[in-house]
Order: C-alpha cells, then sequence, then structure tokens
C-alpha cells in the first residue's frame, strides 16, 4: 500500500484511527467460545462493525502465538478478512541478524501479507533493511515506545546530549523514507513528540497509547498531525472490549465511531 | 531447567555447544524435500546425530515463521523431539508492553515448552519482567550481538562514558538473577567480552557468531569462561549444512564432536 494510498483512505473516512486486534481469548464474549474459532468470530465481527470508522487494524502476534498453531491460524484469517483498502500492521516487534530478518520478512510480507511491520531496532541497520528493502511495505520501527519501561534506556542521554530514541529517530530515518518507513511514538510521551515532529517532520507515526494506557488523543493531535495527517492513532483495548456481552460489535462500533468524529474534528478533515 | 542441570549436563557430555537449528528449507538436503515434513525431518536426524555433543539447542523462531502454519508445526514438533536433558532455546528476540510479554511468555513457555527464549531490551523493564517472572524458564536478554548492526546503537556512550550495551548488561542484571537470566554476547566481540565479563562474572552468557559469521571458539573461550563454565557457544550454519548429501547428519555429526573436543580442551573438562 503506497503512502499515496494511505492518505487518500484518511480524508475518504476522516478518521485516523488504527484498531488494535489484540484478542485475548480470556476476555472475550462467552457466547462466542462454542464458535469453531473465537478469536476469528470475534475479530470478524469486530471488524465488521469499525471498518468505515478505522483506515487501519494491527494484530498483536502475541495474543496469536499464546493460542499455539490455532492462534496462528486466527491470526491468518483475521488478516484475509480485512478489506484490501485498510493499511495492516503485523505489531511483532521483530528483529534479528540480516539473513533472521530476511526470514522473519518472508514470514510476514510473503507467507502472509500484512502491509507492515513494528520492528525493534537495537540490533541496527541489518536488522531493519531487510524489511525495508521490501518493495510496497512498510516497515516500522520503534521510536520511543508507551510503557513505563521506556525510561530505562530509551531516555538515556549519549555524549552529545542526545537521548536514545532520538538518535534512533535519525540514524534509522536514513535508512529509508517516508514512503516505507514510520516511527512508533507513544501517546504517553507528548512532551517528546513535539521534539519527534522536528527530527521527523514528514514521517507517519504510528501512536500506541491513546485510551486504557492513558494517552490524549487531542494533545497527540494538535502536536502530531502533519500536512498528510501523518499520524495512525492506535486504539484496543478501549474498542474492542468495549462492551463482553452479544452487543459487543455494536459497543465497539461506538467506540470507534466517538473516535473518528473527534479525529475529524481535531484534523479539521471535511 | 535449573542453572544446576545445566552445569552438570556440560560436566557430564564435556561440552557447551549449543547447536542452532536455523532450519532454511531452500537449504536442507534435497531427497528431504519428499518426505511429509522436510524440515523436522532433517532436524530430526540432527538431533539424533549431534545430541551426545550439545548440551542445548537453540531453534530460531524466523526461519519456522517464514513457512507459516507448516512451519510453526516443525518448529513443535522439533522441540518436543528434543531430550529433556537439553536445554531448549526459543531465539524469538520479542519484547513487548508488559501485557504482552506475558502473551509470549505463554506462547514458549506454556504453550509451548521451551526452557528459555531470548528477549530484546529497548522497551526495558516491563517488556523483560513478565519472562523472568516465570519459575523454572530463562531469559535471554540481547546484550552485545554478533552483527554489523550492533555499532549503530548498543556502543554509543551515554553521558557517563558508558556504552549502551554496558548499561543494558548492568540494569538488566538487577531485574533477574544468574538462575534465570543469561546475555547474548556475540563472539565476533571478543575485545568487549572481557569488560562483560567483569560486569556479571556469574551469568551465563549464550554467544552466536562462531563459524559462519567468523567469531573464535578460543578467543571467546578464553575470555568467556568461568567456575561453572558460563558458556553457551551456538553454532548453527557451520554444523547443520556440514553436508548437503545422504550423509548430512553424519558430516553434522563430525563437525559437532569437533566442537565438543575443543570445548572439552579448552575448558580443561575431564
Amino acid at each position: 500500500m503506497t503512502r499515496e494510498q494511505i492518505v487518500e483512505e484518511i480524508r475518504k473516512k476522516k478518521s485516523y484511527l488504527c484498531v488494535g486486534l489484540d484478542t485475548d481469548i480470556s476476555k472475550i464474549p462467552v457466547h462466542l467460545l462454542q464458535e469453531e474459532d473465537p478469536v476469528f468470530s470475534f475479530n470478524k465481527a469486530l471488524i465488521d462493525a469499525t471498518q468505515a470508522y478505522c483506515v487501519s487494524y494491527k494484530i498483536n502476534t502475541a495474543f496469536y502465538e499464546a493460542q499455539g498453531i490455532k492462534g496462528w491460524q486466527s491470526m491468518e484469517k483475521t488478516l484475509n478478512y480485512i478489506p484490501s483498502n485498510i493499511f495492516t500492521i503485523a505489531d511483532a516487534k521483530r528483529g534479528d541478524i540480516g539473513n533472521t530478518s530476511t526470514q522473519y520478512a518472508k514470514a510476514f510480507f510473503e507467507q502472509m501479507h500484512f502491509d507492515s511491520i513494528t520492528v525493534a531496532p537495537y540490533m541496527g541497520k541489518d536488522s531493519v533493511k531487510p524489511f525495508l528493502d521490501v518493495e510496497n511495505k512498510w516497515t516500522i520501527v520503534l521510536g520511543l515506545t508507551s510503557n513505563e519501561g521506556a525510561f530505562d534506556f530509551q531516555y538515556q542521554k549519549n555524549t552529545q546530549d542526545k537521548e536514545l530514541y532520538k538518535q534512533v529517530i535519525e540514524t534509522v530515518s536514513t535508512w529509508g523514507t517516508p514512503k516505507n518507513l514510520m516511527f512508533v511514538i507513544g501517546a504517553t510521551k507528548t512532551d517528546q513528540l513535539e521534539a519527534v515532529r522536528r527530527l521527523i517532520p514528514d514521517h507517519f507515526l504510528l501512536v500506541p497509547g491513546v485510551g486504557a494506557q492513558g494517552g490524549s488523543l487531542e494533545e497527540v493531535s494538535r502536536i502530531g498531525l502533519n500536512k498528510d495527517i501523518g499520524l495512525l492513532i492506535n486504539v484496543s483495548r478501549q474498542i474492542i472490549y468495549a462492551g463482553n456481552g452479544t452487543d459487543f460489535a455494536d459497543k465497539a462500533r461506538l467506540e470507534a465511531m466517538k473516535m473518528q468524529q473527534s479525529m475529524q474534528q481535531l484534523a479539521g478533515l471535511s
């Protein structure tokens, strides 16, 4: 999926919402447990309910791997069910030496047909390049994450008084372009978002942490929006677990619609 | 598997060899491609041939994920075929926010029964703790990796003139103990291995990079051995692709035996 196509979808739907399918089988409505593939049934209903309001789905691979082969099957079925105009993210946080990252790229871009994958930067250029080298696919590198543990290393200043996350963003941004590279920037770190925007005014940012983790949609939008919108704001729990009865999909739809309406207003999309 | 059990196995087999099952279906002997599960057939023969000479098998998850569900099945079958006295490593380089890392821990420690998993440190404490919290399991955190990309961020010095990899090792070592935590330290970085051993004299180190990547078994052993041996040296390609005919397992056996004999001598195991 090209940048132009993503931006077009955003303008058409007046939304930069990404719905996070972090589907935990222990949290889905009990009536679904009788289905052959409860996780897929849950996701399918959520996709039907929310696709008018979002431009992206992010599949958190951990929740599927935790179910073994059955989980991997649920992931593939979910991915294949997502309409092709919606940008898909394998939130997999992969990254290894070159020949191994090439295998991960194969797993997520060839074996499955995700549009993008999240990648950890610790192992450097040869761990990221195999993803960037795949045509028409996106690599989304961890910049500043939304969790408490971000403070352990990402804020460490180097001898030029520059925090690691800034250095990661500066360096990694030379390996790709705003047309095949995005960064993860946590919504809980709005003070830093301004600095990030100065470093990379053009790149799309994938922003987790709005909702259950406490990040503010208004703040992130005020600071992070650029001329192409440039944000994909991920919301998981607040949407997918909005209800836990037979009306769970309707409640999810309502949450997604509220988000879309806020985004339309915040970004002046009309 | 406890530290005592690992050390006992090392002393019994007079070896600290880990065989890396980075099984690439495009590189296995062609006669195996007729089998129902060529990857598992290859691994099974390798395990039969090398188990007398190694104390650990490391399964690089990328190579299995690249084959989709079939690959995940090959991985499970391979893991289940490894004798229980041999330490198993999921070389998966996972790591995410707390609730997600908990799912990864479930995937590799409950759904499958690996003894350990490799974890990336960038996201900090709450991304590593869910692995450390599982009893009788090991977390192996990336310290200094064996690839060229290690120079991009791991060597960056902070304001106290300390390289990132040292700071990662120092900080992460406070989250676990030498009984549930190891570090990955690349064999291609022997100059740094001495400094690592000063920081963590007691921890086991998982050392990739000997063989195809150019690291020296002698150098790593000279610098890295401690009173409990304290090393698991991984060799992948040099053993598993030693031959590519019908005698591939015999050739692998020979390579593993040579490694074991060198290790016996280098560590004075008798």
